[in-house]
């Protein structure tokens, strides 16, 4: 919340930081496609010393837990504006008149409670003028700013996932027989698990080098690495995890391993914050223009 | 249950017929790599009149359904007999003392209820004698004549998910824009959902293929065609409900469509009835001993 | 050449069907992209009892073969005819003045000598204004009508070099040891030569099913089905003689077997009659329209 | 050749170091599955103060070159050695009676002369018994030596392909036109382009981080990594300048581009110095181990 005032960062941030509540970030809309963020439609008006918010936000994953207290929401303080100075961003106490939590979403059958994903209506939900992120017309720059580090963590925590299917895997293979052998000696076990092998550090190199072009050089400079590894990562996460669901047989699909609940979570992440579709066109937008000089 | 004799016919298959009651088939172990079927060790004892079960058993389909009366449950009556002379078939009346459904499993976050797939336990169940199916020793020859058509039925409800996933996709991305354009007028999205018709269309052609040379040539004779489409019509679902999703945005994830449902179901089948392994030695045997002649 | 004339028939018809007389077919362009047929540049222009050629032609195949006596141009006749009325189909001798086979091409490092495919330049080649294939500006027809059946018999040969891709690794597999073990020992080897089984497969079933709907229905209402064996076709062969090769090691990349040949003859077929991208894009618009119904 | 002795250094090394004469390295057998050296069937006999071979070599590349004087010979000093210790190297100059230059191969139908693939037979051919290298019984250890360096070059250079693989595709894009626009503003090339470059970068990384683990851990540590490299490399190179001959059309698989040449070049390297299936198998060893701790 580096974005925030004084006055926010005591109200809201202090809490936060020492566990006692819990935040939202409400953006997607479930009307329109949220990956091109000037499709937004909530509006967030200007009246005296107020805003007043009108609109339906979903996937705003912690919003279902008791202890959330705040919600950051991106809507359009000015539909007239260019296209990337119409949206801000607002802090929203959840309590609020007006919000409405209306359900929680599930990913493929988990619900992922207590966290969970909400869908929530604001209508005609009042809040202080105050409560304005950095400005009116700078959402999109904020959510510009806080995105690339966001992807790297998701990348980051893909591995990690990734890694622990690994293990998984192979521990189960040496562990269990089929056909009089253990499946670590199925020639296509090991074949298969070499390849996971090397997507897997591959794709570790590829988020390391992001990681390290974000900090030298910062995050415009930077975001098409990051496009890569937002791409490459979920991508390889589902093709390990996928394998060792495959190994452990319908355990693999169950709650009585982890694994099918860490494929889910890596199945959202080629859809949130940014489709591999729209990281694909920013990669190869780069790679137009670098053989156009 | 054309293996029951006409007590067996009168007291469960009547029932069955008329919707009262439903089944559950009890094969899967938790212990062993059931994929192999000479793995399993439920054990079916001859005492007298009756014969005592003992084992654990999982995936039972329809076993958490309160209508569900009756298990066929496979076990080995002789663990000294040839290899796929050990395994038998027996009824088991639900109700039996001895039997234990012990909790339903998920498939990712799914519970199918109120159908279900049950964990059971099978501590000294006592079944009459004349519950055994065709005799002693027939539990694996029985499998064997069931697995190909019970194969292929999964291969055509695959088929109709996929062809409902392609229709899904395409009617999303008829009525969504991103980036000023609908989906529809994408150039990746046009070259991914012909390669996915093209998928489709070359499995169905598969499945019917083996269809006709079940009927034509019989479960044999037809088993290297059943296992090619057992193999292609799990994976090319699961391709074009993956993009269905993609397409969907985060809603193609949740409860809202049914694409996740019926992705889950799908991924199912690359492990039920035979994982992908399994089938593509069975694929690769056939192709050597061809090569021999 | 149904589409030839009583005297066309009898002067280059009959030796070529005698097998006296080879011929050569010019139509893509070095300097446009011949995907799209409205791009073609070569003129054909009436002057009296004559047309003048002028253009520059190659992948005319068969056009070094010293037996080559004539060829088929398809150039534009009128630049100002709706789009697909420009072109023209037209004979020309090849010895007639302003020929001149400039090259031969080669594919990967092959050159198909005698047979060959030529870089050809047309410089004021006048020919007889009968030699017109069919009448001015039907070019276009004629190629829609040829290159369906055209395509077909490109499909053909494939899934048979791809069976012949499947035998000889199969036999290689059999007779090759490495560690100690046949390859065919190996559970990759089994795992892949199934799954190439299983592509062949479904394959050869689409182009069946393509031909069959060609002869049912005809042309226009077969192109879908058609595209799609043209896409599938070579890639699947493609797939199955890199393995093949492989299995080979170095012999399989060598003139010592027929494997890279094929394989370099497979590959062109992902170009020639129209690239893969043409033909999933006639499918994605059927796909399109049939959701719109 | 830090493994041969100063006599063999002034002979040979100075004048290859100085450009006068090239070398060729003979350990490849058409008879045998060469990806498994303990398979090496060339005998290097002990006959008073000499070395007596007999042997077929195929693969020496450089040996058709007119420049090429020194061959590298492997084969086995002792049949009943312990595995790894049978295999010898020995220096034979190419003008020895016996050494047979049979022919050239050809990798897709390019015979890359003057430089050139040869055949080659030993027929007795009698070399001085100091021209072994480092000693009886250190062949298979002066490979591995030299592969782990000699595997890394020629992932660098299949970089260096893949780059310009890259680079030629754009411009082609850039400047050419299908169906009304360039073909860098179709989607579907847009989207391939970008996964293009993400597995270009992860495979960049992954050799980088092999190169060094190489310097700072030494060959044995970091046999895992380059064996990752060795798989990663070619397989990459082969997608992009398979995308790279399509963009270009027929033009990209005749000789008027370096692409269909790079590509073959490429293809060589997933059998050359060891084919994948022997790398994924390292990698998954150490993949079990690691797991085994």
């Amino acid at each position: 919340m580096r974005y925030g005032n004084e006055e926010q960062l005591h109200q809201w941030l202090v809490p936060l930081l020492e566990g006692n509540i819990r935040s939202g970030f409400a953006m997607t809309e479930p009307q329109v496609a949220s990956s091109d963020a000037t499709n937004i439609e909530c509006s967030i008006k200007r009246q005296g010393d107020s805003y007043i918010i009108n609109g339906r936000k979903w996937w705003t994953s912690g919003a279902m837990d008791p202890r959330c207290k705040i919600l950051i929401v991106m809507g359009k303080t000015n539909f007239d504006a260019p296209k990337h100075k119409q949206q801000s961003m607002i802090l929203v106490d959840i309590n609020t008149p007006g919000v409405n939590i209306k359900r929680p979403l599930t990913v493929f059958g988990f619900d992922d409670a207590p966290h969970g994903h909400a869908e929530i209506s604001f209508e005609n939900v009042r809040v202080p003028a105050k409560n304005i992120l950095l400005g009116e017309g700078c959402g999109f720059e904020i959510a510009q700013g806080r995105l690339g580090p966001g992807r790297l963590h998701h990348c980051m925590r893909l591995i990690g996932a990734a890694e622990r299917g690994m293990q998984m895997m192979v521990l189960r293979a040496l562990s269990r027989k089929a056909f009089d052998k253990f499946i670590a000696e199925h020639g296509s076990f090991l074949s298969d698990v070499a390849k996971c092998r090397i997507e897997l550090e591959k794709t570790r190199l590829l988020v390391l080098e992001a990681a390290d072009q974000l900090d030298q050089l910062g995050n415009k400079k930077a975001r098409g690495t990051i496009a890569m590894a937002k791409v490459a990562a979920p991508n390889m996460a589902l093709k390990v995890l996928d394998m060792a669901m495959q190994v452990h047989g319908a355990a693999g699909l169950s709650g009585d391993t982890v694994l099918a609940h860490l494929w889910a979570t890596a199945r959202t992440l080629r859809i949130a914050d940014g489709p591999d579709e729209v990281h694909l066109g920013t990669i190869a937008k780069l790679e137009l223009r670098r053989a156009r000089l």
